[in-house]
């Protein structure tokens, strides 16, 4: 017991260089092992076959990951859930008038791209939770179909009311364009990949470049995953066999309007028999035409009907028993299943992980023993709302609330710079990870280039100079769409989102053409970065799993919340002035005078002055947390610089309230409106879906002009910020009591 | 004489109620006469055939309007030079490699349009002053071929050296794209309209709609006006039939390189065989297909061969006597000649200004006798190279330094906001008459819309706060690209240009389709704003002929001076802090981190940061020019509150002094390199073309990197400033003289 203390002791102080030798040795071993050329042979295994939900191939990777990892001597288990599935009967889209076209909705084979044929066992292009309908009117173009396009479309004057929807990708997570239309009284959408997204207007198009053909489709879900993510039927609970399931009718995360998506060849001619105004500019896409918005004269017909079946999912976990700490677990992982064959999303992050856990296993063998609990997991049915790591979450909640000290998520990998989102009080502690990753392309530490990149992309001086001068990077906020979501915004787990990328793109997003050809042609096509991702995702499980004192910090934790609430700030005081401002202008005759009479505006009304509101209950949970983060920043580095024993129980009290650190973000009763999201601090917006709001009962409410809803989420958050400055300064506290002589 | 200068008085003075009527019964009265129906008649019978230079429509609408302004009872004659005007003889553009194809280089007939088909009488599509040349190269993408496009080049390791270079409209004046190819060593260069700028992208095009078709080409002139505009053969000199004139070979402002402009259907097949990298995302224009910059593999054959004729052009002149002050001149022109139709550039505004003329012709059968003398200019050759206005102006250059108070331009007009720019001892000036015209539209005064619309524009508050709260909105600075040219910038008069628009959009600038047809469907339709552009110079005019005490401002001038240097002082500190920057990024490796080795960029070499330069005598000048500004200010604002009559000779003092307060701020050797432009304020850019650049010779030599070049040009400004301020000072002087008790 004392000798491992001690190791822990140096781990966490790198600066002590009798033991780092030892460290070393270990996180050496475990980057020296993954190999890129096994990921190649892994991806070319995983996407030989469409393997969605509910596919043979889908199964059948599920049992040969399995296998693998039992071959590498591991403890690995399927854990299956049963989930609420569509997939379609019948798709139609047509222009009825004024003239007639019938849309293909398909995806047309490319001959050098052999697994693009294998038509019989692909999904159909659709999206999935759409409801069925079946819809005749005309058509309105909405742009990204986001709120902020149907104040544009007021102000034109132009109601989509009873009319079908054309959205084009892009602007929001793509669930956001029926839910936005369907309140919006819109009875039917239409979602296209215009060119100018991720098709020819960036470079050559599949097979001859990386873009999205003139038929590539993105599949996708439009389940309503900013309400609650996973099976539709089984809210908040595991989906096993016996679950208690609500009705189909009830589930409220199904769209209210039918849904497809289409290729721009598909659109065009849509698109092209749309009348009414020319659209705003930055509605334009590259199709070579005039967009106009209509509504009409087009008039089309929308048809989705699906098989609402319950599927199986199939997650495969692995366990490595902690030998200090097992009652702490370090999760990790990566989705295996896709929407067609989806060498890229997910598989080529998946083989990086595997080369992770071969790694980790390799170790094993050498007798390393990791202190905390360490869990691998291949997630099955994140494409179609997180099933498979919501399922699992749900159903393990009480033990991991108990247990679960960090989830580090990844969900494909690319060639570039290291992007990393997650809890603040990780930043520290990736920064560290970072700074030890070779980039393979240039021979510096992720880190370092990615700092300089920051440096170069800085919008101000100001930035760049943060870029230069501040000891860590800043990561960004989680939002969703991938597995993170139940761990962090359901459980209150300390979780992080890693991946390399920036240096390809790409316009194979969910469609047949994602696949080993696309992958090993034009994006890592040496696997030089899945080997780095290992490695990175490796050093990271490594350090977290055999730390004595679990390596949260909170100043940069600190730091950015006061960020987060400065922000608030400045939107109401935004908010504020733009509302004087405009009803001056209202006033001054500004509208009408620049209004032309050939193309006339409706003019904004005036508006009631958002008031002031009181944020002081959260300047004094700040002024808390400075004041405990700061002590405990000063007794961490007071007791790294020692080399006397840590004493176990100081170490279990320490890490007894560390663990309960991100917990406190989150509150029971859930954000308004949305009661299975529980943080406090981060969760995807409800008009967003991906991206990330931070603090979002307050910034929604604020947003929505909820101003008692407001004040009423300030209290809230305003109190577990308290509540972990306390237990902070309680660990903080402990920690003093830890000799050091 | 007395009387007449108690009325100046009054003009002056608008507060003073009790001649106020008289006052307003003049302009009342000559703002009622302009009459819309006039003007269609007027331009349905000027752009009823193509009437470029040389052609017998050309000189058929000269005749016709010298015997309509005989008929208002005016003193009218034509006056003509010789000039060198190249026409087409042999164009070709053909793609070799690796296909074959040949440039149609033709614009069709349209069916609804009947002049569109007046193809025998038409000039060719090409661009005037292009050197005869026959080269076959590889082709390049330069985008708008200025030279921050080269720089992005050389960042990609391209080179144009003997290539040929293909350039889209816009972004700068034509003339500049291949003056700057050569300069970087191509041979060629062709020009095209990408739908971005002008066609499809923004609407429906003609005849649905008002922008350019797919095989509309902008013909236009690339002789280089910034060195010196007007005939080639005779610079610094009018083209009358004795001129000495040089030979072709010397004429400075012939292209280095054969040039030609076409359409997008001709250049789409042209772009498509582009390799290499593709165009970055401000290169883009909207064509169905990914822009590549090359070079090649597209190979082109580009020819092109003039006939470079002597032709006559006839500037048709009118002159009203002024009746106390017959040698101070007001100056006013629009030009007549057009590449083809031109119902919209020029007849459009030349329309308003013979409606304007015919007012001022009523008003003198009524008994009105201006001041001084009233010269209105219909302008031949503009299209070409300012021909007509600066072979005028040049033949009279002596007598119009001495006597020219004013020149006013217009040249096109539209419907929407009033566009002035100017010298900024107007400012004042034509704020005041803008006060006094009613937007048709809107019945609102133009002056209160334009600046509705800069409250609606302003990018920051505080340009919005001074939008609301400046007495006088700001008016733009002189480049080049019209008639004014002559007149501000080689003989320092004060000049303005103006017109109306902002509210329809066109794409058939300098094709065929500018035509009556055209104007009629999709512009100022009803010429309401044909009317008000005939009041607004009309009042110009008519106040300025009429005012005892010339109407020059100069605290609006002042005003102005000081933005041009703190902008100077700003330029100068963001190229240090630029260098500075780059220099140290250079030095941190961030280019190197951030470069993609698949597509790789030449890293930018260490540069020396620019010096200190010495601005004292600049600011110096200006302190100099902030007293004697409010000195004149304060002295006209005492006696426009006094009704004792103004003593002659003090009027005759003063004006004298005011007359020469634009000249002085020009200097005969005229700007570095270009000794044609003698205005040390204003000029257009030597690599803008059309685009002003304001104190010249310093800012240029800045952008340039010539230092010590900037120190001598501030030392010449100062002094000019110097000057400046001591004759305002001695004229504010003399108006203290004047009793007002």
């Amino acid at each position: 017991m004392r000798s491992s203390c001690l190791i822990v002791a140096l781990v966490l102080c790198s600066q002590v260089i009798v033991a780092q030798s030892q460290k070393t040795d270990w996180e050496s071993l475990l980057r020296s092992i993954p190999s890129p050329e096994r990921q190649r042979e892994y991806m070319q295994r995983l996407s030989a076959r469409p393997h969605h939900v509910g596919s043979a191939y889908d199964k059948d990777n599920a049992q040969w990951l399995l296998s693998t990892f039992k071959q590498w001597g591991l403890n690995a288990r399927i854990e299956s859930f049963d989930v609420l599935f569509p997939t379609p009967k019948e798709r139609a889209v047509e222009l009825l008038e004024p003239k007639k076209f019938t849309a293909t909705l398909e995806e047309p084979r490319v001959i050098v791209d052999i697994t693009s044929g294998q038509r019989a066992e692909q999904l159909p292009t659709y999206n999935a939770y759409s409801i069925d309908g079946d819809v005749a009117a005309s058509l309105v173009y909405v742009n990204y179909g986001i709120p902020e396009d149907y104040e544009q479309l007021e102000r034109m004057g132009i109601s989509v009311k009873g009319c079908i929807v054309i959205a084009r990708y892009g602007g929001s997570w793509r669930g956001i364009k029926p839910k936005v239309a369907a309140e919006k009284g819109a009875i039917g959408c239409i979602i296209y990949s215009d060119p100018k997204e991720d098709g020819y207007y960036h470079g050559d198009v599949f097979p001859d470049g990386p873009w999205r053909p003139k038929d590539g489709v993105q599949r996708g879900s439009v389940m309503d995953t900013p309400m609650y993510p996973g099976d539709p039927l089984t809210p908040g609970v595991g989906a096993t066999a016996d679950a208690k399931r609500i009705p189909l009718k009830e589930a409220k995360t199904i769209t209210k309007i039918p849904v497809l998506p289409i290729s721009y060849a598909d659109a065009q001619p849509l698109l092209a028999q749309l009348a009414g105004p020319v659209a705003p500019e930055n509605w334009r896409g590259v199709l070579p035409m005039t967009y106009k918005i209509g509504p009409g004269p087009a008039k089309v017909h929308l048809k989705v009907k699906s098989n609402w079946d319950t599927k199986t999912i199939h997650d495969v976990i692995v366990t490595i028993p902690g030998s200090e700490y097992p009652d702490e677990w370090v999760i990790r992982g990566n989705h295996h299943d896709a929407w067609v064959n989806g060498a890229e999303d997910p598989i080529s992050g998946l083989v990086a992980q595997m080369e992770e856990l071969r790694a980790l296993s390799e170790l094993l063998k050498k007798g390393w023993k990791p202190k905390r609990t360490i869990v691998y997991c291949a997630w099955d049915g994140e494409e179609e709302g997180l099933l498979g790591s919501t399922e699992w979450a749900e159903t393990h909640a009480a033990e991991l609330k108990q247990k679960a000290v960090l989830y580090i998520n990844s969900d494909g990998n690319g060639r570039g710079f290291l992007g990393v989102e997650g809890s603040h009080s990780l930043e520290h502690f990736i920064n560290g990870v970072a700074r030890d990753i070779e980039d393979p392309e240039k021979k510096i530490s992720v880190w370092k280039r990615s700092q300089l990149q920051r440096i170069s992309t800085a919008r101000t001086p100001d930035d760049r100079n943060e870029a230069r001068t501040r000891a860590d990077l800043h990561i960004g906020a989680l939002g969703s769409g991938s597995d993170y979501t139940v761990f962090l915004d359901f459980l209150g787990i300390a979780s992080l989102n890693m991946g390399y990328g920036g240096e390809d793109g790409g316009g194979i997003y969910h469609s047949i053409y994602d696949d080993f050809y696309w992958f090993t042609h034009f994006s890592d096509t040496d696997f030089a970065y899945g080997r780095t991702l290992a490695q990175t995702g490796g050093t990271a499980v490594f350090r977290f799993a055999d730390a004595d004192i679990l390596p949260y910090d909170f100043t940069d934790f600190n730091e950015t919340m006061h960020h987060y609430v400065d922000d608030l700030k400045r939107q109401l005081k935004a908010m504020q002035d733009q509302t004087k401002e405009r009803n001056k202008e209202i006033a001054e005759g500004v509208f009408s005078a620049t209004d032309d009479p050939k193309h006339p505006l409706v003019a904004p009304a005036t508006e009631e002055v958002p008031p002031y509101i009181n944020f002081a209950p959260l300047d004094n949970a700040l002024d808390a947390l400075s004041r405990s983060s700061e002590h405990y920043d000063k007794a961490a580095k007071r007791i790294s610089h020692t080399i006397v024993p840590l004493s176990p129980e100081i170490v279990k009290a320490v890490n007894g309230k560390l663990i309960l650190t991100e917990r406190m973000l989150t509150h029971a009763d859930g954000l308004p409106g949305r009661p299975w999201f529980k943080h406090l601090i981060y969760a995807p917006g409800a008009y967003t879906g991906y991206g990330v709001k931070t603090i979002p009962g307050v910034r929604e409410a604020i947003e929505l002009k909820r101003w008692k809803e407001a004040e009423t989420e300030i209290i809230r958050v305003a109190a577990a910020l308290q509540n972990e400055a306390s237990t902070i300064e309680s660990a903080a506290r402990d920690l003093d009591a830890q000799p050091t002589k």
